[in-house]
């Protein structure tokens, strides 16, 4: 992802996504189930470090299994590069939490670009002040030994119905994330940037009253206006 | 529906109105799984206006299909007349949106008295500060034509489990949707009205510190109260 | 419950509660699929009053049902003590209410501790102002006939998936709501105090730029380091 | 219930039972997600006799609680009447049994009329092959203490998400179970058996050809000529 | 669909088809969450003739909906033409039934091709007996009125999430139903057949101990091989 | 695994060995949400071979897919060893097949003891009559490739709600599959089998009319008699 991709995506949402990706024939690209836990977070851009979890085992998982560097949540946590987004699979269930404050805060410090899971966060009141983007599937106290058992990191996982491989650009915005296959990332940046140019001018004109037929999508004389208005603006 | 009881409607609460209903033997009409995006909206009244959607096929749901005049989300959103909800079956599936900003505006700006959809719907950063009722199951970015397919309007639908015919009056408030037969909606809403009445008399009353034994539901020595402390405010 | 117990379960969060009780092989002890509605309520602690639902029948659930003395729900309203937290098990259905505001202000008045439900309320609205605990499934305007009959008051029952037994100590923060055996909370209590110490010690390292390696869980290093700086304190 | 209404009940289907409460105002009178295990069983009819379970705690489901006679699912086994039906409430957690082919087999041989679960059961491939009418949510091999614990019986409960008072009556066919309100029984018999005598005849029409209209549901036409053929058979 | 189409769906699998579906770039074509009620029945194939449920409404959805010749689901019973499959949108809730024994019956008797529904169906013990395809998501003996209203017919509909236009072609086998557009229904039979053929002969090849590395998909030398086959049984 | 662990294992039931492994800690070694098509197939005992999928992407999910070697579910129906059973993580996703009749027949062929998966298989009418255990979650037509992407064999996965290792042995009846951890199957095994001689001496005492009560837990008498018979037999 060059800097320049990096910089566009931050500026369109992921509904406007979902559109260019559509034009390729990618239908499933919505993380589904999550929600953005702080909201006063910035954008969220960056390349997908995966975590896997399985079903917990009473006999495996007890305290102790964090103790030592083996622990794989624990390693992926000091791991995930700066500028890219931890992705957990939890298997879609958040009856437990695959993460709290103390974590969450350490990725932010590392600098993360923020965090998504669908399964549960643990210790919400303090993760949803933090200006970092976190994504979970529920507020959920029980820790993950519960349910959830972390087994490796950087394999190609799910996520909410999405298929993410390692490298694959998350973007987050309010309403949710998006996946962006990595080999697409450079040219569906500037043609969402494009068309997020385009629906902003046509909002202005909705506002003021314009009918959305013709204008949404655009007949051959919008397209003339829009052309003519953006030339006007440089 | 008089403008009285529009005017009602507007200062009564979806719970009130659920047990006026209920007096009528009418158990099911409260649209279940959705919830009110733009909180700062005003209390929502209207007649229903209807659109169904089923699902999409690939073949016939590409991105053409919003061209020209005939596609009946495009058209149900230049149709819904001034004052009027409308109300989208989306099959209670919201992992795809039933419409965005673009045409949540459009209908704000020609009057609608707002939109109820058992679907998701996208660009909700941007809705949710819409001063517009906008009432939607899931905040979910990807387009319609992933899921969904629009194919006619004005027809009894099912929205959240609950019957819509159109015409019916739609009531909305920070707790969600009823859905109140046209036939009986001039009858109900003086009665909501005065239960209403009753009800913040009831809750001074608790707040003072009274029981609600005999209290709520009123015995005859409380209706008797009531009575009196009403016809002291004239 | 002793006093010193309540204050401390006061100043501990719903996650460090079930690492607590996870070393004691309680797993499900977290109430599932609930949220807190007002969310500037005070933190719950309280002793479990219980009141039990069926599935509603139209002939037995009808308005008059609510008059004079006998109906449980009313009942346990009233007879809620002060300090105790009502915990209603609506068998995780929240299509219809379990309550609404005025019995929500009586309970309030009355002193209690707070209300959890795994079903709906109604007149949340007006709910989510009062500067008191209630958790929820959903807003749901139903009346409770629609669905619920309450049918005895002080069994043990299930709520949100937990076994809730009357007397058991219910903690609520933003996160949700713990449920801890009676005989339990007073060992618990400390421990768990204990642990939000060293919890926020760590916080206050991680922000300040720590590995978790060693940290968390901590090594002997550590642990020593956490003992002299809360020497360091007094 | 009379000797006289057992028998009737013996000869109709659940569903025109659905159909005669109907007619009554009881809508919700057939046990949801259950199924026949062993489908070679007699038609069940008898009176409820409850059994309640609430979520299971680690600490007092361990297998030493069946031990001594306290036990309620144990004591459920040997106290629920001959020509009874014993009717279990797992909360619709089939996640784990409710019960095994031990305590089935002892509850045929103490002449039960039949059991009724929303949970699991578990020797499914052992009870299906007795002669005795056994309903549950599925086939689950984990012992209840995993999921469930005994608390109490003959108490009001919710099965499948229908109300069961104790005394009240299931009746179980191939397709499923009702649940006849205890007062109503002995006049909903004789009028479903009518009701299945009318069907009956219809279905011979309609093997021959007859078209629905003016038939099913019959107009005076047809009620002349069934019930002339109701005369020429005496 | 010509005699010859109809003749070779009649001969391949829902499998094969929904292969040769997903070629031309139509992945959701199975209906999901049904089953063959009577397993005796013949292969089912026919066009397909809609009806569309909306929830039931209490005051108009008592037994007299049914008298008189308007009630769509009587209609659509009578005017479903022979070889054409009644394909029911119940919106996938199953908890009442779409239709029982009689109507079965008369759409056999009248020579209807199957039945497709993804709500519930009554008198199941005795539809389950008719050489007739019958499929349903659930054993349910709640009449329709309870949950269903018959709104129209021949409309466009979903059923078990897949969309059904009037005159789309229905295949139905022991694992389900494949909804084929009209469109493609003449070219999809031949190709389903071949792929049919192949794969029989893949099966014995498999069963004499071939590795179905080269063989399934055939590379060059397997391809050659099945010519061969072929044309020595000529 | 010892020839003689594998042979007592084919001797006891699934409900057998959970409560065996209760005993250690083991509460959640039942595999949630799959039956067995081919119900006349022998017992299955195997160590878990295992694979992986994740959610298909419409650019890399096309049929080219399984062409050459590389294919994960092909390898793994080669690679498979004979006395094994392919267990399939298909994240309790049944809308798609995960296999069908031709890879299942290859797999009995080769030796493999049975399969596994919480996703759906096609060809369900012809799988079901191998003489072969195949467990799936629902009988489903669509090609893997709709839902889809096998991605790794033999690493940890969670298969129905529970972790399984390679190596762990899955025992399957016609009540479903429990998974046992390698370390423990040779000490489990016996102790179940004693528990089943137990069981089955307990179930004729039952049907000779003796109470539950003192037999099932037995009493220290029980017991006696028990040892007794045993004794008796030899």
């Amino acid at each position: 992802m060059t800097p320049e991709t990096r910089q566009r995506l931050k500026q369109v949402s992921t509904a406007t996504l979902t559109t260019v990706l559509f034009k390729r024939g990618l239908r499933n690209v919505f993380i589904q189930g999550i929600f953005l836990l702080n909201r006063a977070a910035p954008r969220m851009v960056g390349e997908a470090y995966t975590l896997r979890y399985i079903p917990a085992r009473e006999d495996l998982d007890q305290l102790g299994a964090f103790e030592g560097r083996g622990h794989p949540q624990r390693e992926a946590i000091e791991a995930c590069p700066p500028g890219h987004v931890l992705v957990m699979d939890a298997r879609r269930d958040a009856s437990a939490a695959t993460g709290g404050d103390i974590l969450m805060t350490r990725l932010m410090v590392r600098g993360a670009a923020g965090i998504v899971t669908d399964g549960g966060l643990r210790d919400t009141p303090t993760i949803e002040k933090l200006e970092f983007p976190v994504y979970c599937a529920a507020r959920s106290a029980p820790l993950n030994l519960v349910r959830h058992h972390a087994i490796d990191a950087q394999v190609p996982i799910g996520c909410g119905g999405v298929a993410v491989y390692p490298g694959d650009v998350l973007v987050g915005d309010g309403e949710g994330v998006v996946v962006i296959p990595a080999k697409l990332v450079d040219e569906v940046a500037p043609e969402a940037a494009s068309q997020t140019e385009f629906e902003d001018w046509v909002e202005v004109k909705v506002k003021e009253g314009r009918s959305i037929f013709g204008l949404y999508p655009p007949n051959a004389e919008t397209k003339a206006e829009f052309e003519g208005w953006k030339k006007s603006r440089k």
